[in-house]
């Protein structure tokens, strides 16, 4: 029997993931680092041996199909979120587009600030007034017209300084955590601030998670029967803010269980680390710090989003897994069509 | 080689579910219908057919996994509900209950006709009534506290007229059904006018759906941080009422996307099952239509529960799939521990 093994990568957890048999007397025996974009050590190993363990039936951390629950944060974990998550953008061209259609809008902060490329103003804005921008350019008359247009602002909208397509600057290591999870049938939810609307816009074809699968900050919907038919309209009231404790409140209602591995980078994921941690049996709580000026961004307690300060005290505490943006990661951004 | 068929029901649609073999020369090939408490007819096949051709990649209807919904109604649906929705018992169970700490109920309305067994008071009751004793019953401090209440009362409470345990009252026919979408990889969901946290405590159990699948009447949850971990308490306030539109809303809001086939049973299914049809692709919308008094219940137009009356004047007028109790089901309560 002629068996060839192609070691791809050496690191203490090898993994089988393909066998191809040309023919029963010559098999090829692939083993495959799962997590190629991540450097060797104990964050990466710490994941692997956990996703490992809670997917194998005859480990004492064992945890059935059904609770195999991970939840994401989104905006700084799963894709970058500097200066602003990326959502602003799209919210600011959105209101440049619907102001066509609302002269008033020339005349009448914030709107004005936004129209008039403004950035003193913009600077100036309280958290208010872009929660009014958000939910405006959320709000819709049908829901099903929504999509299409996230899809084409994505389209053609580059990042201001790197000067890249939005879903290009998703995370390449994360991407991989993510098939990694999926092979071994982890159900993936975004548990996010940003609008939910937003995110089922392009998240399932960017992370393959699928849009009942995404819990975000969101608005309150109406329904009319047209013709007997409901049509659902998106208002610009506010129902739910997703951020802080409003993680946990989405969790405990969509969810009705706490996961059994968080993955998030700031502060706003804390209280959903610390609810999920607290439940029984095996849990994987990890931290993604933005450690690379060069490659990515260096988060300090200035850092206009994502701030993560609270939340790394409780990790280094608890021993939470850190992952090290610039020392745990070869590769930043999605390298990969 | 001696290949052996058993073929377990001969009809049109037949299903390979299971090979045996002991050795390569010995080979068993089993066929067995997959719904086996279901009488052949046209209700059976079409459901059947929907079901095989959505998860055919080669077939023109193929759904792919992650838009593969099914949305269940429950009471009338999954379980029996007459005389009224089974939590209606829990909920007067748990009003006597929490009595003994709440004394100044024994005068108060409605508490205090539920205390009192006061039948006549009870039948007077407004639906504002009953909501006031069913947020009562599942607002709960510490929700981690609530599932093994309903659970203890489950394994204890058995139905006024049918002498029966509650969860006994399921269908056969419908759990076939659950392992048939689940055998092709359906999403299965329960969208109830239940209340999710009562669901939650036994639906997993029962019929295999996990509580981030379960969708229902819902209060408004809090979160308090006690030693850093938080811990969630559901409130007495009504946050979702999920019957007829609030289907619709609970569906734009958690699954973000049309269910490709929904079963209910009365005109609070009706709005969804219309939003669910409205969808481009592939839809099923299955009734189920109470018409066996001698083995459960014969609706009329004055049930006390479950109505079914322009569901299905629009079942008939589109043609949907309508399920006769009497003549499609052999079987109608769970047959099997």
């Amino acid at each position: 029997m002629n068996i060839k093994y192609f070691l791809a990568f050496v690191f203490s957890g090898l993994f089988l993931v393909g066998c191809n048999c040309d023919t029963p007397s010559d098999k090829e025996v692939v083993v495959t680092d799962p997590l190629p974009s991540w450097n060797q050590g104990s964050v990466k190993q710490s994941i692997i041996n956990f996703v490992t363990q809670i997917s194998d039936s005859t480990h004492a951390n064992f945890v059935p199909v059904a609770d195999r629950i991970v939840a994401f944060d989104n905006d700084g974990t799963l894709w970058a979120e500097q200066p602003v998550p990326f959502q602003i953008f799209f919210t600011f061209d959105r209101i440049q587009q619907l102001a066509k259609s609302n002269p008033a809008w020339a005349s009448t902060m914030p709107y004005k600030a936004v129209i008039d490329n403004d950035s003193a103003a913009i600077q100036k804005f309280h958290s208010s007034d872009i929660i009014q921008l958000v939910t405006k350019s959320n709000a819709i008359s049908n829901i099903d017209d929504f999509d299409v247009d996230v899809q084409q602002w994505l389209a053609t909208a580059t990042h201001p300084k790197l000067h890249k397509k939005y879903t290009d600057l998703v995370y390449q290591p994360m991407l991989e955590l993510l098939d990694f999870l999926r092979a071994h049938q982890c159900q993936i939810y975004i548990v996010s601030g940003g609008s939910t609307e937003f995110m089922r816009s392009w998240v399932p074809d960017v992370y393959g998670i699928p849009s009942q699968n995404i819990i975000g900050t969101s608005l309150e919907i109406k329904v009319a029967i047209e013709n007997t038919i409901p049509v659902v309209s998106r208002t610009e009231v506010l129902a739910h803010y997703n951020d802080h404790a409003g993680k946990v409140i989405s969790i405990a209602n969509q969810l009705g269980k706490r996961p059994v591995m968080v993955v998030g980078n700031s502060d706003g994921d804390l209280e959903m680390m610390e609810y999920a941690d607290a439940g029984k049996g095996p849990r994987l709580m990890v931290y993604l710090q933005h450690t690379d000026a060069a490659r990515e961004f260096l988060y300090d307690e200035k850092v206009p989003s994502g701030a993560l300060i609270n939340g790394l005290q409780v990790a280094k505490e608890k021993d939470w897994t850190i992952i090290d943006m610039k020392n745990d990661w070869k590769t930043v951004y999605k390298t990969v069509e």
